[in-house]
């Protein structure tokens, strides 16, 4: 049977180093990890390359609409940080689409899409403004098909990406998703400060990151997308004025309770997704901070409070992926020409 | 007095070695040079970059128009070999723009601008349709400049392309045309063949060539656009039909003799840019090549002849430059937010 023996100084020493070494990992590890509300922005894995390039095409492609000029990238502009900087989109025929667009940029993070987070994922997103009358005119999913059918450019693509002869809506959208996955935009400043570089961020916009968790922003924006993480209610502390009916969340469920829930916004490259709030109300982000502040928070920020958070939310900007144009493919001699006049009263215009 | 003396057989021979190197070297200078009506593309030259750069920009800018999403590029596509495959194009508010869009691709090799030629230049060209009220809206200069005035990004780019603080229209419309100067799509198929690569086009291809200048398309269709180069009457052989009251070069001129004299269009991309005409009522280059025959020519083509020509045609597409899409410079809290709904009946929505 062995007996306890007391330990030697030498003994003593080791096992001290070790607990030193021990410690100094553990510190080390959580360091290293974001111990804040906010994560950096991941990079891009695990793409399709050639799904996401077809998918790229689509985005762009005003052809999938019934007027044959509006895109996905009409509203979601990938050159204006993903969105059109209107307080409502143009639609077809000139139609106001009465909800502010989101962006595009980063939306893979989002829990769900949508304001009122109706479609799932990026995938189910897509069909949607295809076949909303109001955004690009109401293609059915088999008009649009039986169009890219004729472009033997598309032809090919859809074959080499999905291996069919047909082409199916599902792929259309599975495709334009896959290119949405590329849309990230890491390394922004605040991004490199939490991942330890100190002169990335100046001291004010420090100051407006310490007030923007102290006074409770970031207990819904937080995350990888500094948002788009949940519903939650609009007016808290206050109801929120608007002359637009949206009711967010209680579209989808009908549940009282809903009422007036939307999705919470992600703050990536916020200083460039002007104006804001599904309304499109607030023109700008002191606009934007003050009403949050108030209505969500309980909050009457001071000038100085507000300017500290924006100069912080400045930091949000990231790098955008470079995008090449594509050429689209061309239409063939079977291709039918886009009718944008179709029901407007412009259609008799040389009849 | 010096003498006539015949030249020694050994004087013979070198005066015919001569003669046979002069003959060769002429021959082979022949040869080089493009000896037929259309000659290739030449690659771009002298292009101030950054104001290049800063004309990209401005030309993908919807805000420079009144409703805030229509640019250059929406009826100039550059993913679609720089038009919108329509027959007339959406403007402001819906409207109809009562005259088909043509390329902005190689538009640098055009003698002049718009069907009628009221621009001699890319320059002038490029004012028009922003201030046109059914075009891009009708801003003012005026209006462009002061709202360009309000985004940093622009006021340092002006800046440095320039070296004024001030931004002038004449700026603005300078660097669009610059990067316009940039759009050329040399090395097509036919460009390979002028240079000496005998089979970069098939037999059928060549025969539609040979076609083509021998029932005199090539008269008006040549040079390094194939076209571009003059004004010409539609309908020579017979009247041309037409729904559309445009009455060409005459709307500048007021001359009788202008009536129906449109600038001839190059056909580089001419594959691409369907539907053709000025009235866009050609739906495939087939109707147009038949019409062209016919009306301009007095030439019955048969099936077989009207697709050789069409071949040809399909040699005319080029290689389009890569164009990197940019991030467009984000307005500041005094830019002023577009209103598309303003004067239509959606202006009052949710009032």
């Amino acid at each position: 049977m062995s007996e306890w023996v007391l330990p030697t100084t030498e003994e003593i020493m080791k096992i001290r180093i070790i607990t030193a070494v021990l410690l100094a990992v553990g510190v080390s590890i959580a360091r290293a990890a974001p111990d804040g509300p906010i994560q950096p922005i991941q990079p891009v894995k695990e793409v399709n390359l050639a799904k996401a390039d077809l998918g790229k095409q689509l985005f762009l492609d005003g052809r999938l609409s019934r007027s044959g000029v509006l895109s996905c990238a009409t509203c979601h502009n990938l050159a204006q940080a993903g969105v059109d900087n209107l307080q409502y989109s143009v639609g077809d025929r000139w139609k106001l689409d009465a909800i502010n667009t989101p962006t595009v940029y980063n939306s893979s993070l989002n829990f769900v899409q949508f304001w009122d987070g109706r479609a799932p994922d990026l995938k189910a997103q897509a069909g949607g403004p295809i076949a909303n009358p109001v955004e690009m005119g109401g293609f059915t999913h088999v008009i649009v098909t039986n169009f890219l059918k004729t472009i033997p450019g598309y032809v090919t693509e859809f074959n080499a990406v999905y291996g069919t002869k047909d082409i199916t809506f599902d792929e259309v959208t599975g495709a334009i998703a896959e290119f949405e996955k590329t849309l990230k935009t890491p390394n922004g400043r605040f991004d490199r400060w939490l991942r330890g570089d100190p002169n990335a961020i100046d001291a004010r916009e420090l100051a407006g990151y310490r007030l923007f968790k102290a006074i409770g922003c970031s207990a819904c924006h937080n995350g990888e997308g500094v948002g788009g993480k949940s519903f939650e209610k609009l007016g808290v502390f206050a109801p929120y004025k608007t002359s637009n009916p949206e009711e967010g969340r209680y579209e989808v469920t009908k549940k009282d309770d809903d009422r007036m829930r939307f999705k919470v916004p992600m703050l990536r490259n916020v200083a460039l997704t002007y104006p804001y709030f599904h309304d499109g109300a607030a023109r700008t982000l002191h606009d934007a901070v003050e009403t949050m502040g108030r209505i969500q928070l309980g909050q009457q920020l001071a000038p100085e409070e507000n300017d500290e958070i924006v100069a912080f939310l400045e930091t949000l900007t990231g790098e955008f992926p470079s995008i090449a144009l594509p050429q689209l493919p061309a239409g063939s001699d079977a291709t039918p020409l886009s009718q944008p006049f179709a029901g407007t009263p412009e259609a008799n215009h040389f009849q």
